[in-house]
C-alpha cells in the first residue's frame, strides 16, 4: 500500500497559480479533504506565508487555524526552509525556535524541513525545535544532478537525518530531474541503509514525474505527493486520481475513494477556473528543456524575463551554457529557492558584461563568504579571491552561528510600532518587516484575481 | 532497447488542434525529423484526410508525397479504419483495395488497421491488401474494458493478425484507459503467444499513459507512440523527449539525440503557438473522469456541446449513467469512432425523451441489424425486437458482403463530373462525395487559423 501527500493546498497552487489561492477557497473543501485519507495534507510553509501578506492580505496564522478546524483527521504539513524558515535569510535560533513552536501549537503536525545547499547545520535547530514540539518531522533531501553528488552521499543525509530522530525522509527533486530508473535505484539503497518512511516528492516539468514515482513505488517508497488533478502536472506535482487509480487492485492500492476524490476534482475544476489568468501556460505545459539544460522550469521563466528587461533576449543560448559553469565555480549547488536566482542572475551577468565576473552580485559574493553554508563541493579559487580580500577567509562555522539571540529586541520593537495583538504578529513582523508593518496596522488590500482584461498587463 | 514511432504529425494533432496542422507547417521541419531515428513517422489517416479537404483546402495525397520526397529514411505510417478506410461507413472491396494500393505507391509503408468492434472480418480485405502491394501491416486491437473484454480475446486477435501475416501488432488504448499493471500482464501475454514486434498507443488523457509505456517497457513491447512534448501529453501521446530521457544508460535506451529532439522541440513549440487559439484548454489536461466513467475526453466534451445546443446540460450526470447502459444494450463496443458517437447520441436520446429508446438513431438501428459487424457481446433482446421487424433479422455476414463492387461506377462519375485530374482524385470523390466534387473544383477556401479574437466564436 502506498501512502499520498496531498500538495493541492500548497505547492500545487504555489507552483501553477503563483501562490495565490485563497483561504476562502480552501475553506468549503477543507472537509472532504480530510475524508479521503491522506497520509498528510500539505497547506502551509513554502512561499505561501509570504503571499498571504503581500498580495492576499490574509494572515497565515489564521490560514492555518481555519484549516485545522476543518481536517480533523489527516495531519497537516508545512515546507520549512530550514534555518530560513519561510523567509529568504538565515534567522537567529530563537527565533527559529520560536516560529517552530508557534506553528505547532497552530496546527502543523508534519515538518518538512530542507536546506538549499543539504548542510544539515543548517538543519539542527529547527528539526531539534520540531522534534521538542512533539511534531513528526521529516528531513528533506534536496535532489539534483552534478559530478559531486552521488548516492553515497544522499544516503549520508539521510543516516544523518534519522540520527537527529527525524520521523520520515523526504526526496526533494524539485526540478523534476529524477529518472525512474535512478529512483529504483535510489530507494533501494536508502530502503536498506535507514528504516524510517520515505517520501518522495517531484514536479512534473520534465514529464518523468509519474513514471519516476511509479519506478519508485515498486522500489517500496512509502508516500508520493500527488496534487487533484486540475491544480496538478506542469510545473505541479502528478494527479492524484490517476495515481489512486494506477495502483487499484494491486499491492499497492492506496485505498482512496475515487467517487470523493471526484467530487473533490470538480470543485477544484472551478477554482482552477476562477484562477486561470493567473497561469502561465508554459507552466502547465511538459518543459522538456530542463533535461536538455538541468535548470528547473521556473528558473527558465525567470532567465527569459529579465534578459528581456535589459533587452539581451538574443543572450539566452549563451546563459543557458554559462549556467552550468557558474553552478560549478560555486561548487555544483542544487538549484532551488535561493541558489537558483543566485546562479541565474550571476551568469546573466556574465554574459551581459562580456566579461566572467567583472561584476560580482552581493549574493554570489556572500555565498563564497559562506554565509549560506557549505557548497556541496569546493568553491572555484579563482572566483574565491576575486571576493575575499587577501587575508580574508570564508566562515567555515554555522552561518546562525554568526546571529545574536534576537527575538526579545525585535518583540519590544513591534511593540513600539504598536503592531502586535498576539505573539505570531511579532514573528511574521520578524520575517518580513516592511511588509509585516503595513499589513498589521491594516494598510494593505488584497490583488484583484486578475480577469481577461488584466492578463495581458499581468503576464508582461 | 525500445523504439519510439513519433506521431506529431497525424495523431498528436488531430488530438490537441481539430486535426488542423498544415502541410506547409510540417515540410521545414520533416528532414530534422527525418535524422532522428523513429521507428516510423504517423503522418497520414485517421481524420487528416478529411480535415485536408474539408478544412484546409489541402489535397492529402500532395501532402504524402510531399512528406515522402523530405522522409527519406524513416517509414511512414498511416492508421487506416478497416473496411471504413479513412471515412465513416463500410466501402467496397475494390475502392478498399485501390485505396491502399494508391496510399503505398504515394509513400505509405505501414499500414496500421484497426476496426472499432475489433471484427476481424472488417480488417481482412484490408490487411490482404496492403500486404499484396508489399506493404508493412500492423493489426491494431481497439483496446477497452467491460465485463465481457478478457485477456483471452486480446490474445486471439493478435493471433488472428499474425495469421493473416500482419508484420506487427498494435494495441490501440484510444481512449487512455490501459493500467500499468494491465499493460503489464496483456505484454507479457502477447509476448508468449505471438512472436511478431508489439506496439503500445495510447493517449495521456486519464494521466495513466506514461506509467503504462513504463510498464510495458518492462513487460517487453517493442514500440511505443510518443509526440514531440509542445503537442504531447493531454489528449494526445506522451512526449518523446521524457522517454529518451528517463531510458538513457538503460536496456531500453531509445539511442535517439537529445539535442537534435531539442532543435524539434523548438520549430513545434513556435507551431503550437501559431495554433494556439484551436486548443481547448480542457483538452490539454488530465481528465481524470475518463476513469470513473471509461468515456474518452473527446466523447464527454461532445456531450457537454450536445446538451448545451438543447439546453439540457443539467441532465449531464444522467447521461453520464446512462452510457454504460446503452453500451451494454449493444453488447459492450469499444468507444472509438464511430461506435463512441453512437452511443453517446442513444445515451442523450435516451436522457431527454424521458424514455428509454422512444427515439432510436438511425446509427443505432444499423448497429442492431449487424450494418457496423458482429458486437463483442449480445445486443439487448428488447432493443432487439425494438428495431427489427417481426420477420426480420440482424445480418450474420460480413458487412461489406453486401456491397457490389462500385469503382468503376464511381470513376465515370467523377469523369464526367470533370473532377479528375488523377487517379486519386476518384479515390477522394469515392471518400467524400460532397465535399470532394467542391474541393476538386477548386470551389473550397482554406479556414483562416483562428487568432485571439475569433476564439470565442469558434469555441461556441
Ligand atoms: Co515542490
Ligand atoms: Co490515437
Amino acid at each position: 500500500m502506498v501512502k499520498i501527500t496531498d500538495t493541492t493546498l500548497r505547492d500545487a497552487h504555489q507552483s501553477l497559480i503563483a501562490t495565490r489561492l485563497r483561504t476562502e477557497d480552501m475553506i468549503p473543501i477543507a472537509e472532504k479533504m480530510d475524508e479521503v485519507g491522506f497520509y498528510s495534507m500539505e497547506v502551509w510553509g513554502g512561499a505561501t506565508f509570504d503571499s498571504c501578506i503581500r498580495y492576499l492580505n490574509e494572515d497565515p496564522w489564521e490560514r492555518l487555524r481555519a484549516l485545522r478546524k476543518r481536517v480533523q483527521k489527516t495531519p497537516l504539513q508545512m515546507l520549512l526552509r530550514g534555518q530560513n524558515l519561510v523567509g529568504y535569510k538565515h534567522y537567529s535560533d530563537d527565533i527559529v525556535e520560536k516560529f517552530i513552536e508557534k506553528s505547532y501549537e497552530n496546527g502543523i503536525e508534519i515538518f518538512r524541513i530542507f536546506d538549499a545547499l543539504n548542510d544539515i547545520r543548517n538543519l539542527e535547530v529547527s528539526i531539534k525545535a520540531a522534534k521538542k514540539c512533539g511534531a513528526h518531522v521529516q528531513g528533506a533531501i534536496s535532489y539534483t544532478i552534478s559530478p559531486v553528488h552521488t548516492i553515497d552521499q544522499y544516503i549520508s543525509l539521510a543516516k544523518k537525518f534519522e540520527e537527529l530522530e527525524c520521523d520520515s525522509l523526504c526526496i526533494k527533486d524539485m526540478a523534476g530531474l529524477l529518472k525512474p530508473y535512478d529512483a529504483k535505484i535510489l530507494i533501494k539503497r536508502l530502503k536498506k541503509e535507514i528504516s524510517i518512511p520515505i517520501n518522495l516528492h517531484s514536479h512534473c516539468t520534465s514529464g518523468l514525474a509519474p513514471m519516476t514515482y511509479n519506478a519508485a513505488i515498486e522500489a517500496g517508497v512509502d508516500i508520493v505527493d500527488c496534487a487533484i488533478s486540475p491544480l496538478s502536472m506542469g510545473t505541479s506535482q502528478p494527479p492524484t486520481e490517476t495515481f489512486v487509480s494506477a495502483f487499484k487492485g494491486t499491492k499497492f492500492d492506496t485505498g482512496l475513494d475515487t467517487a470523493l476524490l471526484n467530487k473533490i476534482r470538480e470543485y477544484f475544476d472551478e477554482i482552477r477556473n476562477k484562477y486561470k489568468y493567473l497561469i502561465n501556460p508554459i507552466s502547465e505545459r511538459i518543459d522538456s528543456r530542463v533535461l536538455v539544460y538541468q535548470v528547473p522550469g521556473g528558473m527558465l521563466s525567470n532567465l527569459v524575463s529579465q534578459l528581456k528587461e535589459q533587452g539581451a533576449l538574443d543572450k539566452f543560448e549563451e546563459v543557458l551554457n554559462e549556467i552550468p559553469l557558474v553552478r560549478k565555480d560555486l561548487g555544483y549547488p542544487p538549484l532551488v529557492t535561493p541558489s537558483s536566482q543566485i546562479v541565474g542572475t550571476q551568469a546573466v551577468m556574465n554574459v551581459i558584461t562580456g566579461e566572467r565576473y567583472k561584476v560580482i552580485t552581493n549574493e554570489v559574493s556572500n555565498y563564497v563568504k559562506g554565509l549560506y553554508g557549505k557548497p556541496p563541493a569546493k568553491i572555484d579559487r579563482d572566483l574565491k579571491k576575486r571576493v575575499l580580500d587577501s587575508e580574508e577567509k570564508a566562515i567555515t562555522c554555522r552561518p546562525a552561528d554568526l546571529l545574536k539571540p534576537e527575538y526579545e529586541k525585535i518583540k519590544a520593537d513591534a511593540e513600539s510600532k504598536g503592531i502586535v495583538s498576539k505573539e505570531e504578529d511579532i514573528l511574521t513582523y520578524a520575517l518580513y518587516p516592511q511588509v509585516a508593518v503595513k499589513f498589521l496596522r491594516g494598510e494593505l488590500q488584497a490583488e484583484p484575481i486578475p480577469d481577461e482584461k488584466e492578463v495581458a498587463k499581468f503576464m508582461e
